[in-house]
This record gives structure tokens, sequence and C-alpha cells, in this order.
């Protein structure tokens, strides 16, 4: 299973809108087609989509070469809170612009480096975040963090596929993931293809079981890292940190380096993305009963995408480079110098 | 709309499980039809199933009167969290067993009573809990605490209700409350009966948009009051309070004092009842896309349908006969005391 790859001049990726039902690639020829994709999660994860941007920026040169700003800008408007694609596309843009006579080759020599980049620090993150919580055996998880949702192996997920690699793995609850259900759909999905232990959860159940003595830590993924540590994630992360807090259990946050926003002072900065109230009503809409009057069609709904988390709630920040503790007082923008 | 009316020798009932998408009664002559529609959730809200246990057991006494013993355990082995169920059982089978000459009369007139009074509590905790809340125009709440799930015009939605007729009231964030959509399905469709202005959320978004400021206060039902001031409630109340707490706003619990078990010394003492897994997994298999090996119809998963709040949480328990602060430290034995 390869969520992104580029091959033959076009980017081919696992649509995750149609799994677990279906295994189906895209074949993305232009940015537009990339960002359709992107807009419509068919590609999702804040690490994947920027692997996957960088690409679209190539693709865009190597068909304009006048191109280059609209499709940067495009890529870039298509999902708001995640900081890994305006990473991405700048840095894949910086490296066209540095090679006026080479700018289609140069640019997707660069979004193959970024791809070689996230694979290779999904792997070192895995083994710190797995060193970090050895001895945590039953771990609660949100959303989708796995080799969907980044390059090589994930996040977080990446970190629960090394502790059980390691044999030190008893359990991992998936919280569905409301209102579109990465985790009920996509964990799970990996979990099974990793041969994992795993229960799923509505994500409501997760602060009763953390404080019911029945999780030993709580690690997740990221959107984007604010410079005081501050994290956004997926919409329901920060009642998990709050549980975690309140039972004195580890809240682990997982991301490469790239998801750090060092021009970000706070997560109050973060824009949070608000997606259409459709995704909240789908489960009555989408019941098959049908009485006109009584669907609740046109249910208002309020749709935020994501979430943030304080720092002072984040025992550990594990990325490809370390491991700091926001929560402990340390700075997340140290491991941008060490670069 | 009346959820549970005793008409010409039946219990009639709306079946829940078919709201928002058809409004149908069920007639149930027996006990054993009585527990059948609380057991799958026909018949559902901590109060409104007391009432209709009650209902049941002068209804087993009218056919048999050798079968009251019978029907008060099936009847009270239905559910286990609620406490109401064994309070209005063990209410009306003392009637009977103090009428030994007339036992089916005695029965159905303790359970009208029963009935009567929580209505009455149902109207009185409104203004009291109307009076307390003075000033909170956004509201969160959820699951379902309306005239479906009690009695009159309920409980937690009462207090809404009262003060949405002071005209003190701007807006509701209903949370959807997974895995049954008690929120979506039922507070949605009394919402708007009402007239009242609301937006439904996803149960994981209710602890930032607290943290953001767009609510007020929280306020929701109880399923059990132990001694000690914890509430047992719809699972996902436990994070909504941890987010209260956390944004300094007051978390207030509704319920008649039928719902405070003295018996009971704390949270940690209240069985927490575990549901079947096809609740969680119903969403990823519903959807009518099928792939055998994908569909993940086998996925494990953890369903227990409700959570404790510790009494250190809970700004206000509004009943009929007054409030009380846990939170504050004061006693919710002294409202029983009082009666």
């Amino acid at each position: 299973m390869v969520a992104l790859r580029f091959e033959r001049g076009a980017l081919w990726a696992l649509d995750q809108t149609r799994l677990p039902w279906q295994e189906l690639e895209l074949e993305l020829r232009d940015a537009e087609a990339v960002a359709a994709a992107i807009r419509c999660l068919a590609i999702r994860g804040a690490p994947l989509i920027g692997v996957a941007a960088g690409y679209g920026v190539a693709l865009a040169l190597s068909r304009d070469p006048d191109g280059l700003e609209a499709a940067c800008a495009t890529l870039t408007a298509t999902r708001p809170t995640a900081v890994n694609l305006s990473y991405a596309v700048q840095r894949v843009r910086a490296a066209a612009l540095a090679s006026p006579g080479d700018g289609p080759a140069a640019a997707l020599a660069e979004a193959h480096a970024l791809h070689a980049d996230e694979i290779a620090a999904s792997d070192a993150l895995a083994r710190h975040g797995a060193d970090w919580l050895a001895g945590c055996s039953r771990l609660l998880t949100h959303c989708n963090t796995g080799a969907l949702a980044a390059p090589g192996r994930g996040t977080a997920l990446a970190v629960v596929a090394e502790l059980a690699q390691r044999g030190e793995l008893e359990l991992v609850l998936a919280a569905e993931s409301r209102p579109l259900l990465q985790g009920a759909r996509l964990t799970v999905y990996e979990l099974r293809r990793l041969g994992i232990a795993h229960e799923l959860i509505v994500d409501g159940a997760a602060a009763g079981l953390i404080a019911a003595g029945e999780v030993d830590a709580v690690i997740l993924g990221c959107d984007r890292v604010a410079a005081n540590g501050d994290v956004a994630n997926k919409v329901g992360t920060y009642a998990h940190a709050l549980a975690a807090a309140a039972a004195g259990i580890p809240f682990v946050v997982a991301g490469p380096t790239s998801t750090i926003d060092s021009a970000c002072a706070s997560g109050a900065e973060i824009e949070i993305e608000q997606r259409d109230g459709s995704e909240v009503r789908a489960p009555v809409l989408g019941s098959g009963h049908v009485a006109a009057e009584l669907t609740l069609a046109d249910t208002p709904c309020r749709n935020p995408a994501f979430d943030v988390t304080p720092a002072a709630l984040i025992s550990a920040l594990v990325t490809e480079r370390g491991i700091v503790s926001p929560a402990g007082g340390e700075s997340v923008l140290g491991l941008l110098s060490g670069g």
C-alpha cells in the first residue's frame, strides 16, 4: 500500500475517500488535479498533502513554465490549517526559481527530495517516539497518522508500529474521528494490515476510558505546531489532551519538523478550517429512511476540522530530530535550529 | 408529541429508534414488551425509562397477580446504569404489596402518581435551572434530555426551553452524541419543534468551541448521581466537563431527585453499561459500499454507553427541589432529606 507515488510523469494517489471499501488510485497530471484531490480529502494528512503539493508545483511547471505562481497560490489555498502545505510549496518553488534555465527539472528533483526527507523523518521519529514511550503498552490514538497520512510509515502510527515491532504493544484504542471517520476507516484499515491489536471507540468514549485507567498514553499527529508549542490537530484532540492531563498519563504529539511554524506565535493565530455541515449531518440523512419534513436536511451545523491543544498539555513533541516537552517548558524552536 | 402515555389498558410509546424519520407509537401490553422497548432504546432517557418500567409493573400485575416479582426483575435488568429504573420499579412494587386485596389497581395508581411527579419535577427544575443560568445565552448540550427523555418538558432541555421562553437564549450547540446520535436525531428534532436556534456539532468539536469562547455554559442530564456528587451520564459527558472547567464556564447537570442514588457512594461504584460494537461500526459498514475483505465488519470495538464525571467538575446539580453545587462541596443528599 503506497498512499502517494510519482511515476511516468504523473502523481498517483490512493483515493482515501474510498477506503476501506475500495482501493483505487487517482492519476493526477496537473496542479489543479492535485489541488482538487487535496480539497476533497482524497489525499489527506498534513505531511502527505505537503508532499503532494510539492509534486503539484513540479507538474504545473512541466506543463507551463509561466504557471508557477498561479499553481503555488492554488495549492496553498486548498486547506488552511496544515503548515506543511505552504512549507512544501515554498520549498519546491524556491528550487525552481533558483534554476531559471531548468525550472521543471529542478522542481521535480526538489519534490522528490522533499518526499525522501519525509520518509526518512517518519523512520527517525518512529524510533525516537518508541524509545520515549517504552513501557506504555496500551495507547490511544485519534484520526489517521499512518502510511496514509504521511510518507513512509507515518507519524504517530509509525511510533505505534515501531512499538509493536519491538513487542512492547498490547492494544491500540482508535478513536473514530468524526465527522469523516479517519480513525474508523483508515487507522483501523492500517492497524489490521499491520497485525496490531486494536479496538475502535467513539470519540466521546476516550476521556472516560482514560479516566478509568485503560490507557497508558495518548499519541497522535499534528497539522501545525506554533512557536510556543501549541498544536492544531484534528477536531477532538483537545478533549483527549485534557483527559490525559487529568489522569496523569503522557500526551504525545508526533510530526516532522516541517509541521512546526516558527512564524506562528501561538495557537490563537492558527486558522481553523471550517468545513461544510453536510459532513456532520450525514449519519442522520444517510440512513435510507426518508420523511421529507423530518430528515433535518437543513439543520445548521458548526464544523471546525481542527482544534488547538495548548503547549501546557503536551508531554512530548516527537520529531525526526528528537523530542521536546512543551509541557515541561522546552521550546519547539530548538528543533529547527538543530537542522 | 408525547413520548409516553397510558391509555385503554396499554402503554403507548413513541418509538425513538425511528425518530426523526418516522413518528410511530408502540402499543405495549405487558411487562416483557415494555422491557424489550427499553432494551432496544425505543424508550430511553433515565426518567422516562423509570416511568415506563413503573407502568410495566402495573401491566404485569393486571395480567397475573403472581407475576409481580418476575416482572420487577425483568424490568430492572433491562439497563444497568440509570437508577430511576430500579427506583420506579421498587416504588410501584411497594404500592402493590401494600394493597394485597387490590394490587393491580394500586400499582397502576402509583405508576400514574410517579408519572405525574416526574412531570411536576420537570417544570420545577426547568424554573430553578433557568434562574441559575440567567445571563448564559449560548449553551452546549449533549445527548437528548427533552420531552423524549423525561416526562413533561424533560430535564436539561426543559431548562433550555424555559430560558428560550424567557427570551434569554441565543443559541444551543447540540453535540450529536455518538454512537446512537441522540443529539443529532432527537435533540435537533425537539429544538426545531420548539423553535429554538441551534447548531449541530460532532462530539469532538465541543471542547475546542468551549475553549474558543463560543459557549457560556454546558447543561446536560444524568443517569445516576452518586452520594458524593459524581454523575454518570451519556458517554462523552466527561470530556465536556473537563473543557468547561478549563475554560472557567459553568457545567450544569439537570435531573429529578429520583436520579440520586444515596446507596451509591461514588462514581466508581456505578456500573457502566457496555453495548454492542455494531453501534460503533455502523457508519463504516452502513455506507452501501461493500468489499468483503475490506468492510472491517469484524473490527473489535469498546462501547461504553456512559462515563462518570467527578463531583469536583459539576458547578450545579439542578433538581425539582432546588440546586446544589457539588464542585462547591455541597452534598447532593441534602436534596433528598428536604422532601
